[in-house]
């Protein structure tokens, strides 16, 4: 760690590490009554207090001490939102250790691969995730216990699951005494894997420093905006980047908390912000969509729900209008990464943009907003030069910041960092006013003649066509320009699309050279396990395809 | 310092100090347009950006290194809220010295004390000051120049100060290069001396890394709420405790800044508010005061104010029912202290509260609110003992968190804290939701037969009357009850009002024996150096004064 000059004098202010104990320890004393809400695995209502969850994170503490568990190791959790989960994110953190969140829609494969790297001691897990555990409870060498997110009650027998114990016990048997420790706020506190499309998943290793601060950033108005006067449903998974740090930024703003459990259908969600009266929400597009498909189809509306973030994949334009214009739910669109904890950006618009006309503020909204205040960010061209803010000129993103990684967990891929700045593997513009625009990832960039097409642009024109359900857009090989894009089209059930009719609805919304040059109407596309499109999977597929234009 | 154990693992995140100049940098180069325009003290209005703002701050930097002006050394400040100021803010502590703003209304002696202490190597000067400068100038050894902030068109002949510089030239001259340092983020970064009623005046000696989180803190929405939609008019000075830290959470939260120089009357803050589209602003009530009547007299109304924190002192109900009934401002209570950077609670309502009656949110507005995350309460007895948070137990308020001194600059008070909280001088209840409400200053809580009466809830309801202009309530001796609360009233001019109706407007408002046991009636109360009226000289003067209970 680098270590800078010491002023000759010194500041004379209280000299506290930040800690990730000091978030629950705050909303236990400051809003003990603030509630907690979980919906189950079990299937029930679960309601308590931060008072009490801190009060059970510090039994639970106790049990980790009991159970062997020493400061800096590794704690995994495979694990829906809720209650018990948010006692691990404290519980496991705040005595020393390190909480890895696993994403349990990885390949099992991936999961044991993930384990044995982490070298994960004990694995904690709700029950919805048994048959997995089955599966590689053998193959994992380091665990050396597996402890089942339930009560007596609900204990699977005969799982052949070695060392298996009950959470409920666990904890219950624990006196609350456990007193949070003090240590240096770079210690490490939670490790999350990014489910790599290539290679093995690498882990970013958050310290309680970036964490602290993070949460700090994020709450902020220009960012997720989180106060006590708002009822806080976390879609985005505790397994997914700390869910965007909300399990953070949540308890220190004294908000309520509502936790989904698995239910993420429509149908479940909407019940569950209407009796308990959702304020703001976050999550990626694809839960939107089935929330907001439900609500259209049976003609519901929000009674409390005003706000929403959606990140991890850029916002359809079609369903930011039916949210804002229709539902009346203002949408804030994020971009950040796993490596960035995740919050690099949020598009609020600012006070010179109230004057505009409602479409020109749209427009801004589209974009992915401005960087929050700790992360600096910039464009760069393929040597690394520093690319022009106006708004059209594109560029390999690169950030830095307190809550950026400077390397993966036991890795050997030596300096990931390029001058100091973490190379995001996007590609984007920056306007004057600092809205960044993720334009692609480097690798879905089209290189069409020397020039850069972005594929995202080209699939939400595809996604805005009332008869596309799905819409992938990637660079195929051309004779003559190197790269030309294909689009690849799910269409809506029971509807029609010609080719000739998809091509001709791009006049007009984009440069002639940037329509793409043919496409290909599929069943389905294939998605990884944090939802999102394989690109890499269709460019292989349709390598070979042959181009009319070739 | 206190050094923290590190854990076996640490944390693989960027390794970056909390700077001041990185917000600087950060606006810089995010909102390099947005505008900060501040009335002058020349009397026009001057109008530049971020960018412009952060270049003529480097030139600064370069300027101080030129004067020999080295790390950690104090360069002082004597003007009012205005560019040039802020300028001073980063420029001083971003090359790595140490910003000292110094409250101009403190009496000649006091400030020659407080720069003498402080070893102030340069004085940087409004114009307006021009006269105490000249008075004190040959006093203050350790001063090796005056900076006037102004043009060579404005600059004072024959003054007699030695070493007089002119602000523009000294910019002007300097090359716009200078690239801000790195160093620990422990450094000290800027010195404010409190005015204590007595006694010398006491150094608190900030850091950069309190000066960023407090920053980060006070930007939250359960605090200021600052974003970049806001227009943000500081009322209070920039001499006094960083004006609440806004030169710094306003520029990392990207929103326009308005500063209004020395006019702090009604008409032309009023003036500027609508010029402007000031959305924000934030002081101490007699600014609200003065600019409430300048309104109402005139029959006015805000375009574009929306928002103001008060604090300094308790917002008395009256003018805060005005600004939000009458006005449509909200308004957001707050409390801390020089020693705090200054923010300890703001208030604002929960979820919980969006059901109840106007009333009873109006009973919570009153509060001085809940404690911002970082900051830590609790109330105690006279040994010491940590009492309920009922709301209504009364205890002496002690805090803690990393924007708290730890003792004061250049002190031989030894250690000012109790058992690592700092004391605030400050009574109050805490309520079970968490809300803080300060009842009055430990040396002016008036003790009767062992029970302890607050004088700011009695002079509360006397300024409730429409015929009270100013109140103040103090103890005085009693033979029976050691101390019985007398209230000393100026009367609106014009009005009249009897001893006994003044008393009986408190009949059901507190318990009987709260009621004070006499009135008297004064032309003027006798007011310090930042606006607070001086208790202890109105004790001094009724000493003497013979109750008729007595």
């Amino acid at each position: 760690m680098t270590e800078y000059p010491m002023s000759p004098l010194m500041g004379q202010m209280m000299d506290q590490p930040l800690l990730i104990s000091s978030i629950f320890a705050f909303a236990a004393r400051h809003y003990g009554d603030t509630e907690i809400v979980s919906r189950r695995v079990e299937g029930d209502i679960h309601r308590y207090t931060y008072r009490d969850c801190e009060r059970r994170a510090r039994k639970l503490a106790h049990a980790l001490a009991g159970l062997g568990v020493k400061t800096g190791e590794r704690v995994a959790t495979l694990a829906w939102n809720g209650y018990r989960h948010m006692e691990l994110y404290y519980g496991v953190s705040g005595s020393g250790a390190v909480l890895h969140t696993i994403n349990p829609r990885l390949h099992p494969e991936q999961i044991a691969y993930i384990v044995d790297h982490a070298e994960d001691q004990f694995l904690f897990f709700d029950l919805t995730f048994l048959p997995a555990i089955e599966l590689m409870a053998r193959q994992c060498k380091t665990v050396k216990g597996y402890v089942a997110l339930c009560g007596r009650e609900h204990m699977p027998a005969n799982t052949g699951i070695p060392m298996l114990m009950c959470y409920e016990e666990l904890v219950d048997a624990a006196p609350p005494d456990f007193a949070w420790p003090q240590f240096d706020e770079r210690s490490a506190a939670s490790l999350c894997y990014t489910s790599g499309t290539t290679g093995n998943p690498k882990g970013a290793l958050y310290s309680h420093r970036s964490t602290v601060l993070h949460a700090y950033a994020s709450a902020m108005p220009n960012a997720l905006n989180v106060s006590s006067s708002d009822v806080v449903l976390p879609v985005v998974p505790m397994f997914h980047v700390n869910a965007w740090g909300l399990p953070y930024s949540v308890p220190l703003s004294g908000a309520k908390m509502v936790y989904p459990g698995a239910a993420l259908d429509g149908k479940s969600l909407y019940e569950l912000f209407e009796a308990e009266g959702v304020s703001f929400s976050a999550g990626v597009p694809t839960v939107w969509l089935g929330l907001v498909n439900h609500v259209l189809q049976n003609d519901l509306r929000f009674s409390t729900f005003r706000r929403t973030v959606i990140g991890g994949s850029a916002c359809p334009p079609a369903l930011m209008d039916t949210l804002i214009d229709r539902l009346r739910v203002q949408v804030v669109h994020a971009w950040g990464m796993t490596e960035m904890s995740p919050l690099g950006t949020a598009c609020t618009l600012g006070y010179r943009h109230a004057a505009l006309p409602a479409e020109e503020q749209r427009a801004v909204l589209r974009k992915q907003g401005h960087a929050i205040y700790g992360v600096d960010m910039k464009i760069v061209d393929d040597d690394g030069g520093e690319l022009p803010w106006d708004g059209t000129t594109y560029g390999h993103l690169l950030v830095k910041g307190p809550w950026v990684v400077s390397g993966y967990y036991r890795s050997d891929e030596g300096d990931v960092l390029q001058d100091g700045w973490f190379p995001t593997g996007d590609v984007a513009t920056i306007d004057g006013d600092g809205y960044l625009h993720i334009t692609d990832r480097s690798k879905d960039v089209i290189k069409s003649g020397g020039e850069w097409i972005g594929s995202i642009d080209l699939e939400n024109i595809a996604m805005a066509h009332p008869a596309v359900l799905q819409a992938a857009c990637i660079g195929v090989p051309h004779p003559r320009w190197s790269e030309r894009p294909l689009l690849v089209v799910v269409r809506r059930p029971g509807m029609e699309l010609a080719r000739e009719d998809l091509l001709a609805f791009y006049e007009g919304k984009v440069a002639k050279w940037w329509v793409p040059d043919d496409v290909v109407f599929a069943d389905s596309l294939p998605v990884g396990g944090t939802g999102k499109i394989q690109k890499n999977r269709l460019r292989d597929l349709y390598h070979e395809h042959r181009l009319p234009t070739a």
